[in-house]
């Protein structure tokens, strides 16, 4: 296991019911900025129970956060958080409300300097931020419980990522009661989001991390056998809940820490999201097939290890051990209705010329767990989800 | 899935070299009582390290710290914090140091009132701590990332505990090469206990919590393959890194959100230890096997899931798997060096009825997930450890 520093302070509230439980957590007499998105809040009944609880707080909203939310979109909160002296936030939505918000809070407290820069240094220049709270509505993303934000720049194409500890949710609420009604296509991206997100930091090389591993795989399985069930009973609530907080653990830091990560999926994936604006998990799909195999020799322990313990492959050689459980994890991802090819979404292979063009002008040439991941890899991988 | 609140702001510094980071953690001009035990920290290094890391602060140093720490004694560090203003406490030590400090945290802030009331309130009447770190030196317990403690009144032999979210550590080191020179009984009894407090979150009854329940197997494998070797190559780092990690995971509150728990086992170990001062993880090794035979029909699902994912058990019918998997159970504590048996601590039938008098004494009969462990099924569960 490799030294680490962990910390996590989120508190969640699990369960039906649960919105009312913020009450207390607002600081009393706070000016709150409620930040939502586009309006699906007020027909599962968010939205009333959120205004409820608020309603011995000055309360702001600020609707209209888009999926990979803008820049230029959040800039226009931070004016208003500005104007009108706003001291809390709260995002009630997925994972592009929660995103947005955190960008957000710390822009607000950015000082003169342009906000663009905390997306170019990553994070690495944000001091403070203002403190927010979420309720989730789509599990996905994992942003209720870190401190990782995605921001697109409309204006160019750019989509960055960063991070700071000073934004952490000061508490999110999980009620998995409210995603009965969500859309099939935002479940389904929300299950291979989730999955893809264990697999970033699980399948890269051992170093001797059992509890790690075994926590990463426990997601992975659950994922399996509760995701499908999503799509075929969507009022399951324990269904809901297992998936929910499948999605939060996924990307808490816990099955993380102490261990090598990969993320090269996702890199690649944002420049098909901001080329050709397919859903964040869409993207994953169609590229974590093709890196699984085309960096086969890097990851062959953890490879036969995940085809072992996660899809119960025991049988043949080790390469078509390998290739089976790449197989069967394409399979799950179409079964969740995300299709795996770039044909599923009309693309071919100009596409890939694209992305490739994207990586290297953005620099992003030695991705992976080794750093070796370059515009050829890239290639090659997306070459196999034509 | 039951409805939960989960919270822990700890942050883990976690790996070999890692006390020096602790420097920046203790305000700038604290004055900083160090609590430790008997002394093993002056013989392991950590005692100089963590000096060398608090060079910059006022230190004052607290000794003698006892397992099973005592009201009594704790209450003298109580009156030196209030005497030399300490404003940071930092706990160097294992379980029983860090939950000392725990109190002494609480009780410095808690006013005029007598502080025993903080263990007889069970901690709900705790409104402010003193803020502190640890240092872990043996890997057991779990305090280091709780906002639990127990507490012995050496007078009246009463051991009690309390839990407030004031008395999470506000960071805790984390490193493993610190335990390499362990007494091998202090090992086995500290895999043991991080064992058993899987069980007491597992081994109840099912409420579809898939994750809960593989991140509980998870730890209880990684115990198992890996507590037998810290006794056998006591300096290999990765074997003392996943037992140390496992035993920090068990109690962290993750495994338990929304899932029943039980406790029976540590209550009536708390009563053997308090009467015939055997070392805590020994009380539960004798107690666990008893009371998982003797609760067998309500926690006969949970059982035979045991069997099969934690000991591999899948032949014969369901009564002989459950006392095949409580048998491997035993053995286990036994490979550890931990007697699972009364006779193994010179203690026959009579302690017996001491232990069910004091239960009966302390109102400690309706323990257990479905609060029906009684006086009797106490009995019943000591008589199958005699």
């Amino acid at each position: 296991m490799l030294n680490f520093d962990f910390h996590n302070p989120t508190q969640i509230l699990f369960g039906q019911g649960q919105i009312a439980a913020i009450t207390p957590l607002v600081p009393a007499g706070a000016r709150v900025l409620m930040l939502y998105g586009g309006g699906s809040i007020k027909r599962n009944g968010v939205y009333e129970e959120v205004k409820a609880a608020l309603s011995g707080h000055t309360v702001i909203e600020f609707a209209g956060i888009e999926p990979n939310p803008h820049y230029e979109t959040l800039m226009k909160a931070v004016a208003i958080v500005k104007a009108e002296k706003i001291d809390f936030l709260l995002a009630v939505g997925g994972g592009s409300v929660i995103d947005g918000t955190k960008f957000v809070a710390a822009a607000a407290l950015f000082g003169e300097e342009d906000p663009w820069l905390i997306l170019k240094k990553g994070g690495a220049n944000i001091n403070a931020a203002l403190p927010f709270g979420s309720v989730l509505t789509l599990p996905a993303t994992g942003s209720e419980m870190n401190a990782a934000s995605v921001v697109t720049r409309a204006a160019t194409q750019e989509k960055r990522a960063f991070h700071s500890r000073h934004v952490f949710p000061k508490f999110s609420v999980l009620d998995p009661s409210k995603t009965f009604t969500l859309p099939l296509r935002q479940v389904g991206n929300g299950v291979v989001d989730a999955f893809v997100h264990v697999m970033e930091q699980y399948l890269t090389y051992p170093v001797n991390a059992p509890v790690q591993d075994r926590w990463a795989e426990g997601l992975l399985l659950t994922l399996i056998e509760e995701g499908p069930k999503t799509l075929s009973e969507p009022e399951n609530l324990d269904v809901r809940a297992n998936v929910m907080w499948s999605a939060t653990m996924a990307l808490n830091g816990v099955i993380g820490v102490g261990v090598p990560q990969d993320w090269a999926t996702h890199m690649i994936g944002h420049e098909l999201t901001a080329l050709y604006q397919l859903d964040h998990a869409q993207t994953l799909a169609v590229v974590l097939p093709g890196i699984l195999t085309v960096r086969k020799e890097a990851k062959r322990a953890k490879l036969l290890q995940y085809a072992a313990r996660v899809w119960g492959i025991s049988e043949g050689d080790e390469d078509s051990r390998i290739a089976a459980a790449i197989a069967r994890t394409r399979s799950f991802f179409e079964q969740m209705g995300v299709p795996t090819r770039l044909s599923g979404y009309g693309l071919d292979a100009s596409a890939i010329d694209a992305v490739v063009a994207a990586l290297e002008a953005h620099k992003l040439v030695k991705l992976g767990e080794h750093r070796d991941v370059d515009a050829a890899a890239a290639r090659a991988a997306l070459e196999l989800s034509l």
